[in-house]
């Protein structure tokens, strides 16, 4: 397909992790801790050495399809993509820094992937030892192409980390025969995965290789997904299903063909997974009508379907989107894999549109609802991530149970970890893109790094100073050989209200804003230093009137930080607390909290603590209320002390 | 067991059925739907005669326990008890009047049950038809004693009305038999039903027949219950049960002997019954132990875990209490079967203390979360009773699916519907008792009614009138040969602040008041009337500040009535609206609306409706708000219009 019938071009394309070295205050601690904790834990438990957990049994099971060990099948149906993520994880932190003992541990086990591959290249262990003979039997339920698309992530950022083409090459091997299996052919399946993921990889493997056809497959099961007869009707009636085993097609986003939904339906990783793969697909094919899909359904989920927190999927039921407005806060799903797939779906939105709404959202789930699904030392994990929290409901309702109260330490569906680990390794690709043809260098987001871009055929360096998210002060200082002609397009977040653009300590007023973007183009010499200066103070945050369950509530954030109340500092019946809208509310920086957090103080009013017991229930008259001085901890850094009550939403009386 | 040694008793007793005919504008209706509509709907039920209704089969069980038929048992296993329950409601109708016809059916189906009756007395078709030789094998979950508690029920009210003993000597017989086989001795079985209610019928059979074993053998259940070592273990060991089928035993009020049970746990509709057999028992045996648990429970289950409806049980799940203060709104569980054994337990307590809290509660109850259980012409029914309904939510999330936006026609566990029937048509019984000895007729409920009572020698004749629940007058008017010495006790309900009492128009002021009863002691004379004005204005209502999910709000009642807002007069996103505490509130009766209510207007305010669709889910400044009439309906009479949204609590300024 060429380029230049295409409707739709990205405006952009992002540094990569080979460009981009994070050195940042907050996030190279993170970083840290993923390489040094995160990756070696996660290599133990899929070898099951971690005394006391339940196995995971995934490399054994690598072992068991290369006719290497005796045994039989142990896991999930999706155990192979654990072993996919963690290596696409090794990918991201070797493309920072070469280390041979990694790669050496990571080379052997590819080694073992490529003697567990069929001679026809399929490659799946479930089906492989197993239910031999079965493949493709139940696309639906099996997790087949989903475990396929994992480890082809897991290829292409090997193979961008180390120049090493095996792991590459497998999964090429893979990808062939997929491709002759599926298609539109009388001889092919006409099928798709129930979860969506090997769509966005095959994006990624056509852009490793250049192999068109990895593209056309991908487009295929995207434009397959949905259709009628229905797929999953047919596979069924072949397996001779109970049909009570059947659920909704929403569910996999399979109700309608992709790009008549308007609405974002079913399991919400799913969903954004699938709605990331539709933005690739977009701009490859030009395909302004996917595109239009996919602002459709951005709208619906940013708009109708998000916690503010960036979370989706407010049903524990099926982990799915539910209803316009429903966002219960104690009963708050949003899967910390959903607000990362939220992340993949916001940066490739981004880099076609050049808006900052979506850098945004990007921004909001990145210091809220994903970072809150790892203890501040990386040792333990949320898979659900509330807005509020009881621990006398969430211990004892049963319509609770998913809500734990403290992070677990690994889970046996093991996603969300993994998810987490590979988000944090290949974050510095977030941050930056650039416009070749406009020679424009976009910043998104605001994290101290160093990049290295070709700009108007110079070797720009460019480096970034900051301490955000608790300062919204910034310092970019550019640094190549001679002096040269490009623009520096900076966001203003949306949270932002007053921002103050210098360079070299000079104002800049004239600078032109597109769609949230200050763009400063001009020709810079070696050594300039531009200054942004981002407005921080602590804003009351509001929700929409039809979103029920916030009605006379307010949250606090801070820059893009969204906060909480916690027991340990405000004490219990933290729902008894009411802000007045014209609180004065402060915020410090506190280095010995949290791992070093801005915590912001203030003033508010609770009951005059009753004598309980001797109460009763109702009255008819209000409980006195007395003034408090109220404490509230960034969201993410919630229950890193001792477990109680949580709110992100406090009453406020307008 | 003599009185004499009694440390408990009761302060008055019930005037009966037999002495109260109930003359009402608000409840004569009612009462006729039981008779007219209910009763022989339910009768039409029970024989499988209405075409598309799923099959009762409980006639047909019977039939074949008889051996009068060919066929399988079919039915849940406590199936007998819906014949029960029938038999026990047509024994209240004739009461107060006897129907020949009525009287000929129920004599036609007690014949019946008598040939069902196996010789040693056992009379349960479950066990009978389809279980044959496996009597009394699990106690735990099959309603084998339960059954027979419903049946017992009903023979005392069938005798009551009627004076035949038949259907009461089958009973006896049964009861006998029962008696046999449960015990402290060794050939005997030392357990107890997993559902309590024989408990309470054993002490009716013990009232109508003063065989003293009865009331031993419901001492023996109450107090066998959560002994250890603990009969549920033992008898799922004999039955070689499959661990997992094991519930803990707080679900069946068994986790502890119930004299040490503090707090109200498990299943709400069993606990309230369990309950009402420990009062009485308290009574019969004057027991001030078991009097003292049933304390430390009511003040547990009204003080922290009732509905402001009068329900109880907040958790679908096990359709159980929670913890304290747990009482969501929107997943409210409140069986109205829960709602009706508060009732019994509240009228139990309130004759041994004659304390107003416990007819509070037994009103609160009665024109809220009991009466909101069926629908204004009688024909459908709720199960479940929410505090707040949107129907959004409750039509498509997964951990709403037992709310109903409507009522249903029956169900398929038919407990609440011939439940409600039989408490309205005994509701003759709640309205007053007398203490003998002190000469004192005491007036709980303000019902429209004719009593007939013999007080001091004399036969009275009072004469109830009252448009209550909607006006707070209540006229009483006494009758009798001549003049006679005795006190009537007005109950003064706790929600009213300013009573005043007239006797024949003459206000008086020197009453002396104990616990809420405003006593009249003279020598009346015929003719004599007292004038009762109950100050009736709109309150607010808040709830205790632990009670986190109505924080910052309040609810409208006025006398007994608990209002709600309905999307039908008040428009979608009803948690949107806000009150001021100093509201101006109207009330005024519209006979047009919802069979004749009062309703409640004023002004609130709510967001200026916003162009939804463009609008951003999250501001730093609130929506604005403008001025709004509301309307607010009683609570009981929700959702007897179109279905929409409907909230009891609501946003409060104050």
């Amino acid at each position: 397909m060429s380029t230049m019938n295409n409707q739709v071009q990205k405006k952009m394309n992002p540094l990569t992790l080979q460009q981009v070295t994070i050195q940042d205050p907050f996030w190279s601690s993170r970083e840290q801790n993923v390489t040094e904790t995160v990756v070696p834990y996660q290599w133990d438990a899929l070898n099951d050495n971690i005394p006391g957990a339940e196995p995971s049994h995934t490399i054994e099971n690598f072992r068991l399809a290369a006719g290497e060990a005796q045994g039989e099948y142990y896991g999930m149906v999706f155990q192979d993509s654990d072993l996919g993520k963690w290596l696409e994880t090794v990918g991201f932190i070797l493309s920072r820094e070469r280390d041979p003992e990694l790669e050496k541990t990571a080379d052997e086990v590819i080694d073992l992937l490529e003697r567990a591959q069929q001679p026809d290249g399929y490659l799946n262990t479930y089906y492989t030892v197993k239910k031999t003979g079965e493949r493709w039997t139940n696309l639906r339920d099996n997790h087949e192409l989903y475990c396929a698309g994992h480890l082809m992530e897991a290829a292409v950022s090997y193979y961008q980390a180390t120049g090493k083409r095996k792991f590459l090459d497998i999964m090429s091997r893979y990808a062939d025969y997929i491709a002759t299996v599926f298609g539109p052919g009388s001889d092919q399946i006409q099928g798709y995965d129930g979860h969506p993921e090997i769509e966005l990889a095959l994006v990624k493997m056509y852009e490793a290789t250049g192999e068109a056809k990895y593209l056309e497959l991908s487009s295929f099961f995207v434009d397959q997904r949905g259709q009628q007869p229905h797929f999953f009707d047919q596979e069924a009636e072949k397996r001779q299903e109970n049909t009570s085993r059947k659920r909704s097609y929403d569910y996999f986003q399979a109700h309608a063909p992709v790009r008549e939904q308007q609405t974002a339906e079913g399991h919400s990783v799913r969903a954004v997974y699938l709605y990331s793969a539709m933005a690739d697909l977009a701009v490859k094919n030009g395909d302004q009508q996917l595109l239009d899909a996919c602002k459709q359904l951005w709208k619906d989920t940013t708009r109708r379907k998000m916690y503010l927190t960036g979370g989706i999927g407010s049903s524990e039921f099926q982990e799915r989107f539910t209803v316009p407005y429903d966002l219960p806060n104690d009963r708050a799903y949003a899967e910390t894999c959903a607000a990362i797939g939220l992340m993949f779906w916001a940066h490739r939105m981004l880099q076609i549109e050049a808006d900052r709404e979506y850098a945004d959202i990007m921004e909001r789930a990145l210091y809220n609802g994903v970072l809150s699904g790892i203890s501040l030392d990386g040792k333990s994990y949320f898979y659900v991530n509330p807005l509020e929290v009881w621990p006398d409901t969430a211990n004892h309702r049963h319509d609770m149970s998913t809500v734990k109260v403290t992070r677990q330490p690994w889970f046996g569906c093991a996603c969300c970890p993994p998810n987490i680990a590979r988000l944090i390794a290949s974050l510095g690709q977030y941050i930056y893109s650039q416009n070749d043809a406009r020679k424009e260098l976009y910043v998104h987001l605001y994290i101290g790094s160093n990049a290295a871009v070709e700009l108007a055929g110079q070797q720009v360096r460019l480096l970034q100073t900051t301490s955000y998210p608790w300062d919204g002060t910034v310092e970019l200082e550019l640094d190549m050989d001679q002096g040269a002609e490009f623009a520096v397009s900076l966001r203003i977040p949306g949270w932002c209200k007053a921002a103050k653009i210098a360079v070299n300590g000079e104002e800049v007023t004239d600078t032109a804003t597109n769609s949230g973007y200050a763009s400063l183009r001009r020709t810079w010499q070696p050594g300039d230093r531009i200054t942004l200066e981002l407005s921080m103070p602590v804003e009351l945050v509001f929700a929409h009137p039809a979103l029920r369950e916030n009605a006379g509530k307010a949250a606090l954030q801070r820059g893009p930080v969204v906060f909480c109340l916690e027991e340990a500092d405000n004490g219990v019946n933290l729902q008894d607390i009411e802000l007045a809208a014209d609180a004065k509310l402060k915020a410090e920086f506190d280095e010995n909290l949290l791992g070093g957090v801005v915590v912001i103080n203030g003033t508010a009013t609770r009951s005059d603590s009753p004598a309980a017991d001797a109460d009763e229930l109702y009255a008819t008259s209000p409980a006195a209320r007395v003034p408090v001085r109220i404490t509230a901890v960034p969201y993410y850094a919630w229950s890193n002390r001792a477990p109680g009550e949580m709110t992100v939403w406090i009453r406020c009386r307008a």
